[in-house]
């Protein structure tokens, strides 16, 4: 029960510090005036949101605020599968709390503005919800190969014989790099928490990326979780027989 | 009396660095020349500064530098209580200092550029005086959540069984992070004495924020911490229970 | 094998998060929207994608990922030179498949915004293909006294008493400020197997920096490299002597 | 004598990283095309190259690579006076190793963009001379404030009980927010090997700082590593006793 509230309250962090800065604050000032964060502040808001996240719930609940990575820890045999649902459902509240947090602070503010591309409120999108413009194929390839590696630098830093203390700094250093990669392109999941906590709230209206494209925001970070929980077996095999 | 010196010294200096550079620097070479920090900028110099404060100062006197966190560790019974009064007037001292510095740099240079929004000085305000207009409610209900947040991060990375060394970075990397969410809504106190420090030498004057806003910034950040001690509580506490 | 495979596989990463940051979020939103990453983001990438890497890959393989980097430590007696030809195979394909991967993503989208300076697609270059027009002879000096303190400051960190975990963030640190330096001068390499992975795909066009400067991105910092070994042995023998 | 080669490439390392980054990169681009590194990128450089080459070259010599930091330490009881002079020499001679590289490079390009504000080449300068056009008085102030600050905070973390390896991270980011805030007061030096490394090139030539303005970047930071040296004792004398 706490490790779920850890988990919620991770998660509503991670939703809060990554989204609201990039709904908040990337294009703050405008264009006269562009003292915004820009894709390269959003980027490193996110790795320090689940760093800062890992070091205050992690030693509760192991840090994951992430259903894919759960997913992947659960293949890789370091999560038991039978509290895979309700770390899920903690996950997902937990970042429905920090959208409705943000969604009541933007409609507070009639001046809001709104974020880059074609979508807004940090929505992930492919096609013309894309921030580039990029088709499905690439959302699903860049999505998937990009959680794999995430998947692959996770359970490397946790492993028993890691260096303590690196591993909050080292994943947050790894999800900073997947967005500075791949926010032009999908607007960067690799967390289908994270999608669904904005996506709920702007709907299906035509200036916002829709709901019905969240299934790909699931699927694409899972897979890639299972190929990177795989990759990491694979090239540790020999190491872990030696040992 | 060496602890009250050096959360003065610790607190000059986190209102230094992060007022400083958002005073001289976040608009450096103005729109034709955009060489400023911006709010990304801004932001890492706070966490920076809280850092760095804490890693020169923080071995001496616990490194607080913030009256809301001398409190929410008090609540948490991490701090004596009997101490309380003497670190809140010290850590304002050393924030005052910071902002008469601050006062004697800006007032001999006639080109001096403000800092954006409505407010300038590094001034927190909200409603007219928000950078982004964002309305009062909202500032509490900000200022209040991000200070929270960061109690829990600095109650659990300063824990007895923390890693050693990791505390300075966590604690600078969380308010990096709140910055980077909250400055275009309140340009970002969660810090009494840092609110305190700029506002004193600006006055009431129309052009900056004024000290009537003041009681905000110190009633939400301390609403904030001692929530955040509660939920820190609750969520370590069967860990508690069972070590 | 599996450290071929691991070495693939951080140079894959290496690859796709640096040269991938730059070629898809450099210069996002172009100039009417700057939200890009510009040159500090391009260079953050480079180095947290090593950092990544190594945190992933480094326990398995050592964490080269760079064939000059390979050959510097083989110089200073680190690492076997029976392996040296294996590892560079491996670091090259792993290099390919990324650039492949980024090439498959960048055909995909029509509205493909090109890299700054006189190349793109991440390629390096000198003259005409110097982002800031330097001539062969900067283009040699810059990345051979680069690579040399790269490999100073590698040796540093991996020596047997080194701090544990130290690594990883040093050498990113390192790269980072490598390419903060120079890629004006030459996009920056430092590294053959990463100019080679870009450098396959656009061929010899005249809009892109072509293959037949390839060459010197794998001398300059071969060369480099060796000198960095030699300078390292230098200044630390009085110690290893009294050790 | 390995100490004072490790002091002069450590002291030509960050000269060539700090200032080779403002030199080449801190304006690339352009008005048209800003992808330059702004004062965000130069502070981060800085702080990057003191860190790094702290990591290299730290082991050998202490890692100095700046006189006022040296003089602070020999007032602080940290470092034998007789080795001061040769430290200093050794400081001085790897700046200047690294400001003639810079001048090498950038002399072989004609298209060279000059570094904003009134000076360039990265010269340090007060009046005329400071890029946000601030007066000699201030200058003295900042310099020495800052230095004070930075000699408390590496005192700190060099001290017997200090984590170990935290020394490099955190005297790095001391010094990228010494030069968040002061680089438009007078382009930041709190180091006078840094100051001549790059004003012995540009000469007396109105269109840059010049050498005549050296004195305060000299005795400024001196002084104010003097103050720091005092404070940190002050501060931290009861401890020392108690232990």
């Amino acid at each position: 029960m706490k490790k779920c509230a850890a988990e919620s309250l991770g998660t509503f962090w991670l939703v809060l510090g990554g989204c609201g800065s990039a709904v908040f604050a990337a294009q703050a000032g405008g264009d006269s005036n562009p003292l915004g964060l820009g894709y390269l502040g959003v980027s490193l808001a996110f790795g320090v949101a689940v760093a800062t996240a890992a070091f205050a719930f992690g030693p509760v609940s192991g840090g994951h605020f992430n259903p894919a990575v759960s997913f992947g820890l659960w293949i890789a045999g370091r999560f038991p599968g039978r509290h895979l649902p309700a770390y899920v459902v903690a996950q997902v509240v937990g970042g429905l709390l920090a959208g409705a947090l943000m969604w009541v602070i933007v409609t507070a503010n009639p001046d809001f503005l709104s974020f880059g591309g074609a979508g807004t409120f940090a929505t992930n999108g492919f096609g013309n919800f894309s921030p580039g413009g990029y088709p499905m194929e690439v959302a699903f390839l860049a999505e998937a190969v990009l959680t794999a590696v995430f998947l692959c630098v996770i359970l490397a830093v946790t492993r028993p014989r890691a260096t303590a203390g690196a591993a909050p700094l080292a994943i947050g250093a790894a999800l900073a790099l997947i967005h500075m990669i791949s926010i032009p392109l999908t607007n960067t999941s690799v967390n289908p928490a994270r999608s669904t906590a904005v996506a709920a709230f702007v709907g299906e209206s035509a200036a916002y990326m829709p709901m019905h494209q969240l299934w790909l925001f699931w699927l694409a970070p899972c897979v890639g979780a299972l190929a990177g929980a795989l990759v990491y077996r694979y090239v540790n095999s020999e190491r872990a027989e030696a040992a």
